[in-house]
């Protein structure tokens, strides 16, 4: 088993998400898919914002990066208006829908995002991807606000900063093994199966 | 051909540049190592030492992603005190060797730095470095401390910043197209023998 913790605001989440199903059934490893908030840990490194907004070079090159990945891999790139995107009550209804479903919303979130350019942030945004993916929004979207799923949130975010995560997408073998990054998958799923 | 850019103080420029000849070659690409400071870039987005240092957690990450990547590669790790080293005296060196034997110098230098955990800021392990390659240390030395090598790694940082470098190692194509990291060193090659 591999915990895969990604945070719907992140454009390398989004890569690693959509090839996510088919990279583990190949190593013939279980994902734990564990949405998570990075605002928190960066504010605790003092920064308010995305890096990639705080060193406009680093954010340029990341931009031209997702372009060329995506086009390797088929995927559709659009950019969402504002970068990064309030990524709030997404993570708050990943962990309000049913485990069963729960890789097929990320994927979902992550489409509408970096695929449709579409505002995550927005409730009838996300009330259409739950639809989409055939979870009810009315439900789904009230759950979101209570207070189990948002102290849930809080822990998983909690349990990343804990696990040495301090950035998006990462994953961390039942060893603690943390690795960092859509890069690192292979390597990742690589170490679970060998000694998770 | 593609522009190879290093800084001796960065862990993943030493992974890329042990591994540089042998990939450029399988690629049909020819490489132009060209050492330059990140300090300066650096201190221009407000940082005053390494990124691993400001940020823990990552400083922590990049360490074990190194030992891993390293242990992969079949090659040493020794983490060099202090670190980052001071790598000024060694990029200037690496300017006034002359071009044929610039690369062999640089790996020289790493492998010092990185295999061996010596301090490349010591004149003294850089005239061992020079030796050890069958170049002349008191002459390269010497020019090493003349305005035109002084003026030649400066223009060398400026370049890199003006190409949009901000990390280490990075590589652009003739067309001005950019990769960062060693992770990126296969595609960089890639885009430089197919469109370069």
């Amino acid at each position: 088993m591999l915990d895969f913790w990604i945070e719907f605001a992140s454009t390398y989440s989004y890569l690693a998400a959509m090839r996510a199903e088919a990279v583990a059934e190949r190593a013939g490893v279980r994902l734990r898919w564990r949405p998570f908030l990075l605002g928190p840990i960066f504010v605790a490194q003092g920064w308010t914002t995305s890096p990639f907004n705080l060193y406009p070079a680093k954010g340029r090159y990341m931009w031209r990066d997702m372009e060329r990945l995506c086009a390797r891999r088929g995927l559709a790139l659009r950019r969402p208006d504002p970068f990064p995107q309030n990524s709030l009550l997404a993570a708050r209804l990943a962990w309000a829908v049913p485990e069963a479903r729960r890789a097929v919303f990320c994927r979902a979130v992550f489409h509408a995002e970096f695929a449709e350019g579409r505002d995550i942030s927005n409730a009838e945004v996300l009330a259409g991807v739950l639809a989409g993916t055939a979870l009810p929004p009315a439900d789904l979207l009230a759950q979101a606000r209570t207070d189990e799923v948002k102290a849930k949130l809080r822990q998983e975010t909690e349990a990343a900063r804990a696990a040495g995560v301090f950035g998006a997408p990462a994953f961390t073998a039942s060893d603690g093994e943390l690795f960092w990054g859509d890069d690192r998958f292979e390597q990742a799923l690589d170490w679970a199966r060998d000694r998770g």
